[in-house]
């Protein structure tokens, strides 16, 4: 089921963010595990490899975050649209976000948190304790302690989608996304 | 020649940058102004409206932007792709990098640093000093104190993207980017 999962270099795992996807965020805390959608995380630095996640102050995600100190970013593939704002839209205080939305979990392995079954890859995370970024701007700094893609769609340091459904997808607002379009490459610039 | 240009409503400027569109950001401090490409920006709040940014501590915009506290994020179309790349491989303490990378500066209305001629959407923004952050992370926060768009690619706070020259860009690696892909809407989770 999970045959497809293949790592990716820490070093390389920026690179499933540099593009700007959607992100489903998954936690867990004392037996409580939840999922939300996040437009806002990027990568903030190489090597050791960090990440930059805001979390609203009164999400769940938030208190398990806190008290866990863990997250895991996971990259929807356009054939998961649907459950990304499903996930958007539901409160985990109120249901179980991943039996709701229809999405399987499966162990991570650096992490408590649970990863996502059908994404396109998953960055496993550690918060960075920054308690004044963490208060006054609900800003997340964590680094990157595993990395995974699905060989398909991102393999030797490089995206490659066989398919739409295989995309992955950026958020603009209203329900609507973009699917990662296609890719181009720049001669060499020539000053 | 700017005619083009639209205002944002500051509520509605995160939605400039949600999709995770690579940027570039033009800077100017003492008469000596600067670009560089940066996949590392993203909104970070809504109202008032602030944005990150991370900017390495060797470059020259980090000395103009240090030392004048502003910055402008340029979201530049597919038909810039070539100059956004070697804005990326060139430095401004060897040469002008508009004038090598055959950019066109035109005036921001509230901050000093130029806006760039072109670009499908501007955010004009102010520093909000995190000594910390900038000194550990190389991690900027700043509010958005302005924003424009051309309102032939973004109106009443939608992307529609004409045709592919105008559509944003997203950066991969080593010379290669996305175009910002096809919108779809989902139906309303019905959860």
């Amino acid at each position: 089921m999970n045959k497809k999962l293949q790592t990716v270099a820490l070093a390389n795992s920026y690179l499933l963010l540099n593009h700007g996807p959607v992100t489903l965020v998954s936690s867990v805390y004392g037996g409580r595990a939840n999922v939300m959608a996040a437009s806002w995380s990027m990568p903030l630095d190489f090597d050791p490899p960090k990440v930059l996640l805001v979390i609203d102050s009164r999400t769940l995600t938030r208190e398990l975050v806190d008290a866990s100190g863990e997250f895991a970013l996971n990259i929807p593939c356009r054939d998961l649209a649907e459950k990304v704002l499903a996930v958007g839209s539901l409160s985990g205080r109120e249901c179980d976000k991943f039996a709701q939305a229809g999405l399987q979990p499966f162990a991570a392995t650096q992490i408590g948190a649970p990863l996502i079954l059908g994404c396109a890859a998953w960055l496993e995370c550690r918060v960075i304790p920054e308690p004044g970024n963490q208060n006054r701007y609900d800003l997340f700094i964590a680094e990157v302690v595993a990395a995974w893609a699905d060989p398909e769609v991102f393999s030797e340091g490089r995206w490659h989608f066989p398919e739409a459904s295989r995309r992955t997808i950026h958020y603009q607002a209203g329900g609507t996304f973009f699917e990662t379009g296609d890719a181009f490459e720049c001669p060499e610039a020539s000053q």
